[in-house]
């Protein structure tokens, strides 16, 4: 750790967080999450929402809400209780619960888009928001490829961001994402291998790790046993290991993807760098969905959300798992502490 | 179960055990397995290697062998106890603990060349094996390219067979294995997928399960998305499952692979059709890695060994995990009286 754990410990950031989809579990999370004593104690808390939406969700959730009302624009102070900015943009009657629509849509990129703007104007510290639907996004903003590039319009940003899945202390980054299969092989090169280590590095020293330990999946099966499975390993990802150990990165690999997530369970290792999406995602999904978290790495401040969806389902039984939500929100609070913290140094 | 479970645990079928790399775990594994009371009781045991080899093993393991030991080719009986035939072909001088030899590999091949055939012979009704190491046969058997291909040459079998992952009640398919990350998606056909379906389902009702609930990975992340990251599933993996639904197939799918093993491990299907090798891997060693057993399904017995290696690291400290190999005894021993039930109903 680069600062003193109890000095990070006692900075209590801003967070701006935002209702996500009110079709889904959205509002009920968001309910729970306020009254969380550690969420409360962990960070000051400013909703972006309508007031009945937290209500419904507060009902289904069976919690009793503390939170200060203020109108947008107004004045606040969030430090001894969440406070919620009642946008008054969307009538419990118009959400049709389960059903991905323009409205649903609408509320929540307008509670993200203000979410983003505060930090952005320095106002907040990180960001979060709970689960959206990007389909009903979509009704009402046809260019939203995901949250990346959204935040990236929003506040302007150009440079290099990138989606990390977290469970507990294990951080889980990948060269390639959204791409068909057949397309991987050749989308991987040295130089994307080293660009996302050296994010990966960036972004756990941000979280507070003095020398991450990154380990580097291999591509093929069994590493490419030598290359009779492919060549990737030998011609790509070996020298780029390599590379970036001559860099002074803590990094290793390329390890067997069947075996890697065994021993980064274990404690070997601090972050897992994969070549595709699901070669990271089967394994994180599988040791914790109940607690993964979704952190954009390499924009100007902390955004984050649980790794699960909508949950459609289960919306309004009251039965949605908070964990992946709280694990998000004390995620972000940890990071921005931390960032406050390195420029209190 | 198609075969009262009580009138197949009464059968207690013969397998035929072949000792593996002698300088990895393999001896100390199967010194544990010959006193394990469940092996014991579950089948009788005969066992092909060197009596000093297995001798050493139970000393690092730390047990008192109760075996019958007989010279090869001479009348034995494994009713009371196992029988060990002592081919007397490897000194323990020359075994180089953790190295992979031309000495080891012999004495595997050989093991396993003698088991396989006593199977063929209908002298036993499956071959279980401890771990191997390739690099060491193939130093002798230069051909050695899996289990699959050397089994089919040495008892002649020309049809189609394919290794699968079990864990407890879990199995694990693949539509391809060894080959490059960046041949699967073209190597892919509903051809294939409709031929493993039919082999995995065949293969389920051979360990009893009455109508194995198959559950179909997609090969992009999300599914492809609705042909946003790839067309495979629209294209190819859709019509095969819809097809082998018509055929009477109990198979769902295709679903995304970071969450059908999240399913499968709740107990939603008996098995996970994957299109390529590290997609299931990944998710079996994740869930138990000390019980997972590689089953060689389609061949004309059950041949069972346990998934992880010769583990050369920990070979004669004793700290070997007997849990896989139990398990692979446990299930050849249960596949082969299922079948010796059928043939009997």
């Amino acid at each position: 750790m680069s600062t003193e754990p109890s000095a990070i410990a006692a900075i209590r950031p801003t967070i701006a967080l935002a209702m996500g989809d009110p079709a889904g579990v959205s509002p009920e999370l968001t309910a729970k999450l306020l009254c969380l004593e550690e969420v409360r104690a962990a960070a000051k808390i400013v909703v972006f929402g309508d007031r009945r939406i937290l209500e419904e969700g507060a009902k289904i959730a069976g919690v009793a809400l503390d939170v200060s009302y203020v109108a947008p624009e107004s004045p606040f102070d969030a430090t001894s209780r969440p406070v919620f900015i009642d946008l008054g943009h969307l009538a419990p009657s118009a959400v049709k619960r389960g059903e991905a629509t323009a409205e649903g849509g609408a509320f929540a990129l307008e509670n993200f888009r203000r979410a983003l703007l505060m930090a952005q104007q320095g106002k907040a510290d990180a960001v979060c928001f709970t689960p959206f639907n990007k389909k009903a996004m979509r009704y009402v903003y046809p260019g939203y490829d995901d949250e990346i590039r959204f935040i990236s319009e929003v506040i302007g940003f150009t440079g290099h961001a990138r989606e990390f899945n977290v469970l507990d202390n294990l951080w889980n980054a990948r060269v390639t994402s959204h791409i068909p299969l057949s397309q991987v092989a050749s989308t991987i090169t040295a130089e994307g291998i080293l660009s996302e280590l050296a994010l990966t590095d960036r972004t756990l020293r941000n979280a507070g790790f003095a020398s991450p330990r990154i380990a580097v999946a291999a591509l093929n099966p069994h590493a490419g046993d030598g290359g009779n499975f492919g060549d990737e390993e030998i011609d790509v990802i070996e020298p780029a290991v390599k590379t970036a150990i001559e860099r002074g990165f803590n990094v290793s690999g390329p390890y067997p993807a069947d075996t890697v997530y065994v021993r980064a369970k274990g404690g070997a290792f601090d972050a897992v760098l994969t070549m595709y999406h699901d070669q990271g995602q089967i394994a994180m999904k599988l040791m914790g969905f109940d607690r993964g978290v979704t952190f954009m790495g390499g924009l100007p401040f902390p955004v984050c959300t649980a790794a699960h969806g909508t949950a459609y389902d289960i919306a309004g039984k009251g039965i949605a798992n908070i964990g992946a939500s709280r694990a998000a929100v004390l995620l972000a609070a940890r990071m921005a502490a931390q960032k406050l913290a390195s420029q209190n140094a």
